[in-house]
């Protein structure tokens, strides 16, 4: 079952898998010598929007869950794709201890934690779950969605490096997005750590990874010439926001009406007669926590009190003071009448799969990740790297195809993005260091 | 369908599969350890044979045909594994021109190229083929086993490159192996050629493979805690025979004894009860040819003329003048009564899956790679990296796995068997130099 484009507009969305489709050598080529240029990230995984004319990134993600959602005949390539990422992040390490996010009562991500136990174990890694739920008393038994067994251990600091009872690891694969900030047993430790801490949501900003990815998706629009537009979204950002005490509506609305604009023009180009819309998000927000749709600059002055609240606090109760205002991009696929969005999943610089994001109470101008379960993941039934050349644009795996290129440059981007935080943190060390 | 262990003497054979498994984050973390110490084959496959009491390669080819003989479901797992090698070898090449052996009759080989065509292309490369056939007028095209059609189309030399009409590769991707030397259109290329001709069976050796697998299998056996001949057969060598002639035949004698008295001993402290057989091989054969079946050292003196021709010359005419003496290592694996062999296939380091060579006509102590198609392929049914630790060893996913482990240690040897060859091919050549 594959979702149905339900857009007329498909012309420049078909035009695009078709010029992927034949550049496919160059562009993979293009692929290899990028990711020998950046430390690519452990794993990821990216929400895209199909508007049927434009085929975009609106997230990504470096501490995925929903690995369970993923067809299972294929977890195969997500164990070649870890023995290849460990091969060069830490090749020494056999034993690993992997930190969850504190999720106890979410069977299903739960689930998320138990395939991914099978794949590092699948790559021959000795891996044992290490929780930092605070009152954990000791390894406790967990059932998950799936119906797997899934042992929790309380994690322990021991000098510079953490374990469990009986169990020196000598790496830590984290699966806690960090929202709430680096949690004091794991910081400094002389033990590798991946993905790097640095990329947890207390340090990241979406704006920055978007940032990252103009430069990419400009590149990429000129290796194959087309308007970089069809695979970006244009943002802006506001960083002195307080929707609880109504400050900063003023940048709020002026970057809405500036996102608008652009979007409007590039409609008018394309003859796209929808409505142009905008998402507002935390610029630290994950988790579909701390996002709304605007239509105009009109709808983010006089917020509704319940709008303010939901837009001032995300996970782990985080304060929103900075946020993205990001093209809004229609999603125009859809599963029996409900909209679908496909999330695709990689594991180093490999697509080792996705599924549709599939919701029968969201609209198609909707964020469709939303805290909690309501959504219904449908895997893809076919691997992203066999595009059948001799079908048509928009057969699945020439579409799956395309969702995994486009996935990839957002992948790229991550790495660009970690690099360099990776040295704004160095240079503020050196900073801190030089006046200390 | 699996095959049957026949042998009531798997003892051994389980244990090392339950040692295998248990010891499972080390082996890989070693493996890890010793492919980023050596430049790994492109792509190889290696024969296995499965005496219950006993596990061993007996032939690691590094022009590997019977990509076809593969499961469908696991080519994903080959595409990823190309991407890696590729990234590899050259990560800056985009169009490949395909080498192929110049069978044009036997419609399976066909299908092989056709299947790694379509793999290469998985990888996102622009492939064609270019055959070394001399009279080939122009492309030309086939129709394989599979029903798929193959353009192959003339290899021309321009200059220090080979290229096909209208066609300029970045680089040579050979599965011809090379038996009757390396053809003066590959020799000193500007392309990068893959994998080196210098792994041609012009200069390649069984015995030198076997010479570096020896130390190989040692430092797996130490890792592990196991006696070594568990997975590597004895074997010795002659250089100066000709079964015409019938020159060396001491030699040949004496190196039958000497195999079958260690072979004799190991059986004894094993208790096993089977009669010990020697393998006779050309050193550079190849396609099954130029091999028999002994059992004593009379064997060897006396050969009918029918034998001495058959051993004399092997493919493309090649006269056999050294031949090694392998340990023969039965095969207890059976489907349906016929005798099965497992044969995996790896591209760069990855093991990419399988199958059993199926053979109603040979016996277990016999060769099964025969000339022609005698064979029935018989695809693994499960990939090679999902044992089920907490299954049997016996179990397919655990049979599989250990023969993944068993098959990477004949590519590692692979890899230092080229290396030193390189060596000396550089030593030579400077020897050669200096004398000038």
């Amino acid at each position: 079952m594959v979702p149905h484009l339900t857009t007329s507009l498909t012309g420049p969305l078909q035009d695009l898998e078709r010029l992927v489709l034949d550049r496919r050598p160059e562009i993979e080529r293009w692929f290899r010598s990028r990711f020998s240029e950046h430390e690519v990230p452990f794993y990821s995984s990216v929400d895209l929007r199909n508007a049927g004319f434009k085929l975009a990134p609106v997230d990504t993600n470096l501490f995925p869950g929903g690995f369970n959602n993923l067809n299972p005949d294929f977890l195969p390539l997500c164990v070649h794709a870890t023995m290849s990422a460990i091969q060069k992040l830490c090749p020494d390490a056999q034993k690993f201890v992997l930190v969850p996010e504190n999720h106890t009562r979410n069977l299903f991500y739960l689930q998320n934690v138990a395939t991914l136990k099978r794949i590092l174990e699948g790559a021959g890694l000795a891996v044992r779950v290490g929780s930092l739920i605070p009152d954990l008393a000791g390894p406790t038994e967990f059932e998950t969605a799936g119906g797997d067994r899934l042992l929790l251990e309380p994690l322990r600091r021991n000098g510079n490096r953490v374990g469990l009872e009986g169990f020196d690891p000598c790496a830590v694969i984290v699966n806690n997005d960090l929202s709430g900030g680096v949690p004091p047993i794991l910081a400094g430790l002389e033990q590798t750590v991946v993905p790097p801490l640095i990329a947890g949501w207390s340090t990241r900003r979406k704006s920055q990874h978007f940032h990252a990815y103009d430069t990419v998706a400009e590149d990429f629009a000129e290796l194959i010439g087309i308007d970089p537009w069809l695979v970006n979204p244009v943002f802006s950002q506001c960083s002195a926001v307080n929707f609880a005490e109504k400050e900063g509506e003023d940048c709020l609305a002026a970057n809405v009406e500036y996102v608008l604009s652009e979007v409007r023009e590039k409609y008018a180009q394309y003859g796209i007669t929808e409505a142009p819309f905008a998402i507002v998000k935390a610029d630290a927000g994950t988790y579909g926590m701390g996002i709304m749709t605007v239509k105009s600059a009109d709808d983010v002055r006089n917020l509704n009190r319940r709008t303010r609240n939901k837009m001032s606090v995300i996970k782990e109760g985080q304060q929103v003071n900075q946020v993205i205002i990001q093209e809004g991009v229609y999603t125009f696929e859809d599963v029996d009448g409900a909209v679908a969005e496909p999330v695709i999943y990689m594991i180093d610089q490999f697509v080792v799969g996705g599924f549709y994001r599939v919701h029968n109470a969201r609209g198609k101008d909707e964020n469709l990740n939303s805290p909690g379960m309501e959504f219904r993941p449908l895997a893809f039934e076919t691997d992203c790297h066999s595009p059948d050349c001799a079908g048509a644009p928009g057969d699945p795996p020439n579409r799956f195809y395309t969702y995994g290129v486009v996935a990839r440059l957002a992948n790229l981007a991550a790495a660009v993005e970690i690099e360099e935080m990776g040295v704004r943190a160095d240079e503020e060390a050196a900073a801190l260091a030089a006046t200390a």
